[in-house]
């Protein structure tokens, strides 16, 4: 990237916390876009990468703080990160922070509340890739928390992915959006590969299923927003699909399962949902009458 | 539809066995297109709303079977299936069947045995929708067995779903294709439904989740064709989403589940077989290791 000597000095400093591979691949593309980047790490060994890269590394956290208008922060556990920015002490006076440590909503919410007990202007992030990810304009970051911070530093959030955005004032919502993207990518993966144990079992590739199968899998996704109206509503009953049509295929499944000696506790384990749901009355509904089973503990 | 007298003629004349909801949508969707259809079921009332349409009621099943050149089945269970045609005896001679009846791969196949010692061409097809969605373009079904019985009568195939397409030689095949696709969408529903709980339990409506987080959901089907190549060459090994970072995240949305006391069984279960995978030694692998896991009883 060639920068003029007028342009590299408008670009925000930016101080990074942490440096695994997630902290160490968010200080590279900043650096590598010509942000001033301050890096400190627990282990210092680790910023020796960014500095030959340009970093300056700091000797603490309360002076990387002082040197980055925006901090950003990607620890091991947001209990780890409060730690690390109080101790910072009156050098967060005046700072952005944007945290993007992975954690349930409640800790994530108890640094937002901690910086505003401080009042520093606080934005949680959810990302949504592994480091090589970061600096794909396909890459989505959730944002929750402070508006001016997200809207002053967008350009430099944007280094670290194209897509996403601020999706709540409350810094608990990117990790729920996290949390239901993965969630739902897990229940896919865990049905595909017990599909993948089923096909290849009868030596057919995977890969052929999906050429000619393509569009049936595919459909998959037009159901969502059915299921989300119907879940949002709380009306379940359904002329399409209703859970009496669904269980004598799950039965076909497990019974399919069974007599390959292939596993069969995943489709077991659908088939005990919907014939609960049938014990319930729920015949006639929808398959979306089962988020009625995940509310219970 | 009008029809000529000429055109009338020409089609061929089917017979359906079976007079559930979906032999009832057979029959209907053959009568809609002008074919001479007559229809034989066990409890012989069903036949009334088809007979009004114009269709033939046969007293036995051979004389059904006599009166079509092409014989489509639609019943509960596949051992019901053959026993009704084997009821038909030398009313068979000359007659190409299409079974439609749900099942495992295996009693697909018994159907398809028993027609070949008897020497009657055989399909066997997976209807990918219920009753009301027959007829449609978009339907899906596959098709496995006689590859001459299926070009002869395609145009009669098409007039109960659009898409599809004979898929194999094997009668066996379009039932696990069948289960692949349904077991992938239980799958998904599964941590769907898990990840709406979650939002609603925060008061977020999923229609808004879908909305914002949309690119993220439907990035999931991108994952497919490279699960479905790490599993055809049995190598797992990837620079990109390891089962190591994977772990954090489930265990994640485990804590954020339990500490709402929402349901946590579905993502403990994934964490198993993720814990699993990891003191197995597949630490550096993709998701799609896990297909082992569901090889084994």
């Amino acid at each position: 990237m060639t920068t003029t000597s007028g342009q590299a000095d408008e670009r925000p400093a930016v101080t990074v916390i942490g440096l695994g591979e997630m902290g160490s691949a968010l200080a590279g593309a900043f650096l590598a876009a010509g942000h001033p980047t301050t890096v400190w790490n627990r282990t210092a060994e680790k910023a020796a990468p960014l500095v030959a890269k340009g970093a300056q590394q700091a000797g603490t956290v309360a002076e990387a703080v002082a040197a980055g208008s925006l901090v950003v922060v990607s620890v091991k556990g947001n209990d780890n990160a409060r730690e690390l920015l109080e101790s910072a002490g009156d050098a967060l006076t005046g700072r952005a922070i944007v945290n993007l440590t992975d954690g349930t909503s409640a800790e994530a919410r108890s640094v937002a509340e901690w910086a505003a007990g401080r009042g520093v202007e606080y934005l949680h992030g959810q990302i949504m890739t592994i480091a090589p990810g970061i600096g794909s304009p396909d890459t989505v970051v959730f944002y929750g928390g402070s508006e001016s911070v997200y809207e002053q530093y967008l350009p430099v959030l944007h280094l670290l992915g194209g897509k996403g955005g601020l999706i709540a004032a409350d810094a608990g919502v990117p990790t729920l959006y996290g949390m239901a993207v993965h969630g739902t990518m897990w229940g896919t993966l865990n049905g595909f590969l017990h599909a993948a144990a089923l096909l290849t079992d009868e030596g057919i590739e995977v890969k052929k299923f999906l050429d000619q199968a393509g569009p049936s899998v595919s459909a998959l996704l037009g159901i969502f927003p059915m299921i989300a109206d119907e879940v949002d509503r709380g009306e379940h009953a359904t002329p399409f699909g209703a859970l009496q049509h669904h269980r004598p295929s799950v039965d076909d499944l497990v019974r399919e399962s069974k007599a390959r000696g292939i596993n069969d506790a995943f489709p077991n384990y659908t088939l005990g949902l919907v014939d609960q749901a049938l014990r319930d009355g729920h015949a006639q509904d929808s398959y979306s009458r089962l988020v009625e089973h995940f509310r219970k503990p």
